[in-house]
C-alpha cells in the first residue's frame, strides 16, 4: 500500500519548488516511461497490473536496487496523478544531475538556447523538435519554465530522454564559446531565412512568447531571421508560436545539410 | 452592473454544448478582441476603465447597435474569466454562420484539413499558422474538438479573423471537389517532403495526435509525405507534434511557391 506520506509527496512534485528540493520529477503513461527508465534513475513506480503483466519481464532489467513498486488500482492512479486523464503508470525518477555540467558550445554542432520560455506545453514541445531533428542539447536562460514540471514533461512525449536541458546564464554560456560560433535569432526585421547561408552548426536562439529575446541576448545574435509569412509581407498574425517557429527553423537547417 | 445570469451564462460558453445552443463564444485581452470586434458580431463586452479610455473613440466605429457595455473592474473581470490569467477585455461574440457553408475545395487554392485533433491548443496553434502562411480556410472533422471553445479561441491569438474554419464530413468534402486536387498527408512511411514535387494549390491533411489519419480518409490522400528526421531515418520520437507538423509543411509548400 502507498503510504499517504508517499501520496503528498508525489503530489507535491506539481511543484518546481519541491522538485528542486527533492531533485525528483514524475512522468506518466507507458510510452513516457518506458523511454525515462533505460536513462533517468527511477524510485518510485505504480502500474496497473495489465501494463507490469505486458512490461515485467523488460521491467525487471531496467529497474535498479530500491526501486518502490506498486500495482495498483485504476482509482489509485488517479489519485496519484498530476494529470487530467491519467493512464497506465506513474514513476518519479531522479533529475539528471550531470546536466547542470553545461556541455561547452561548439561551432560545429547545431543547438537550441530557449531564452524565457514561459509555457511548459511550448517547452516540452520544443525538445520533442529537438529530438526529431537531432539537436542533442538545449541551452535554457533561468527565467524559462522547468522542463521537469509536470506538463512540461509529459509535452516531451519521451524526446527528454534523448536531449540534454542545461539551465544557464545564456550571456555567460555565449560569451564563453569558441570563435566562430554563430548564434541565430528570429525577428520580425530579420532576414529571409531562405535567403540566407546557414551554417550546418550553431546556436539557434528562441524567445519568450510575448517579448521575444531579451535585449542583452539579442546582442549576442550575430544572424537575424526571419521565417516570411505568405505572401511575404502581407499582415497577418503578429507571430508564429515559439515551439511552432522553433520547428520551421530546425527543419531548415536540416533540410540544408540533407541537400549539401 | 453585470446580472448574476449573465455571469452564469458567460461561464457557462466554456461548455461547447452551450456554445453551440446559443450561437456565441467568448474571446479574451486586448489584442484578440481588437483583432475580433471589426469581423465578429459582439454582444457583450466588459473591460477595465484603462483599455476603454485607451480604446473608446475606435470603439465607437466597430460596435454595432444593441452590444451591452460594462466597465468593471480587474475583481469582476476574473470573476466572469475562462482564463486562468485574465487581461483586460472580455467579450461575448456571435458564432459566424456563414462559416457553416462550406466553400468548395478548389486545386488553385492551398487549404488544411484537419482529421480528429483532440488539443485546443493545437487547433488554435495551427489558425496561427494558417493566418502565417495565408491559408485561409481550413476543413475539420466532426471529431475534431471545437474552435470556439476557450482554450482554442485564445490559442489562435487572434488569427481566427482571419482564417475560415468549417465543419465538415471530410469525405464528403474531398469527394466533392474538382478533378486534380491533390490531397497530402504525412505519414511515416511517406515520401521525403524535400524530395517531391508539390502543387501550388491543394489539401493538407493533418491527423489526430495519437492515432493519425483515419482509414477512411487516409484512402483519399493521394500524395503521403514524410517531414524527415535528422539523421534522416535516426530513432527518435515517434512523430512531432501536430501543429509543429502543420507548420513545418505550410512553410515549405509556401517557400516553393516563393522559390519559382
Amino acid at each position: 500500500m502507498i503510504s499517504r506520506n508517499k501520496f503528498k509527496l508525489i503530489r507535491s512534485l506539481e511543484q518546481r519548488k519541491v522538485r528542486k528540493e527533492c531533485g525528483l520529477f514524475v512522468g506518466e503513461g507507458h510510452k513516457l516511461v518506458e523511454d525515462f527508465l533505460p536513462v533517468f534513475d527511477c524510485v518510485f513506480l505504480a502500474a496497473t497490473s495489465g501494463w507490469l503483466a505486458a512490461k515485467g519481464d523488460w521491467l525487471g532489467n531496467v529497474l535498479g536496487d530500491g526501486v518502490e513498486l506498486h500495482v495498483v488500482s485504476e482509482d489509485e492512479l488517479r489519485r496519484l496523478s498530476l494529470q487530467k486523464h491519467p493512464q497506465d503508470v506513474l514513476a518519479v525518477f531522479r533529475r539528471p544531475l550531470h546536466w547542470d555540467v553545461c556541455p561547452r558550445l561548439s561551432a560545429d554542432v547545431l543547438c537550441l538556447a530557449l531564452d524565457g520560455v514561459q509555457d511548459p506545453g511550448n517547452l516540452g514541445t520544443i525538445v520533442r523538435v529537438a529530438d526529431w531533428f537531432g539537436i542533442e542539447h538545449i541551452y535554457c536562460s533561468q527565467t524559462t519554465v522547468d522542463v521537469f514540471g509536470p506538463k512540461a514533461v509529459q509535452a516531451t512525449m519521451g524526446a527528454l530522454a534523448r536531449v540534454g536541458v542545461h539551465y544557464v546564464s545564456l550571456s555567460d554560456l555565449i560569451g564563453g564559446a569558441e570563435p566562430g560560433l554563430v548564434v541565430y535569432g528570429t525577428f520580425l526585421d530579420g532576414v529571409n531565412i531562405y535567403d540566407e547561408g546557414l551554417s550546418v552548426g550553431g546556436l539557434i536562439v528562441m524567445g519568450n512568447e510575448g517579448n521575444g529575446i531579451c535585449a542583452e541576448v539579442e546582442g549576442l545574435v550575430n544572424k537575424r531571421l526571419l521565417i516570411p509569412n505568405f505572401p511575404n509581407g502581407r499582415a497577418t498574425t503578429e507571430s508564429l508560436n515559439v515551439a511552432v517557429a522553433a520547428a520551421v527553423v530546425c527543419a531548415e537547417f536540416r533540410r540544408r545539410v540533407s541537400r549539401t
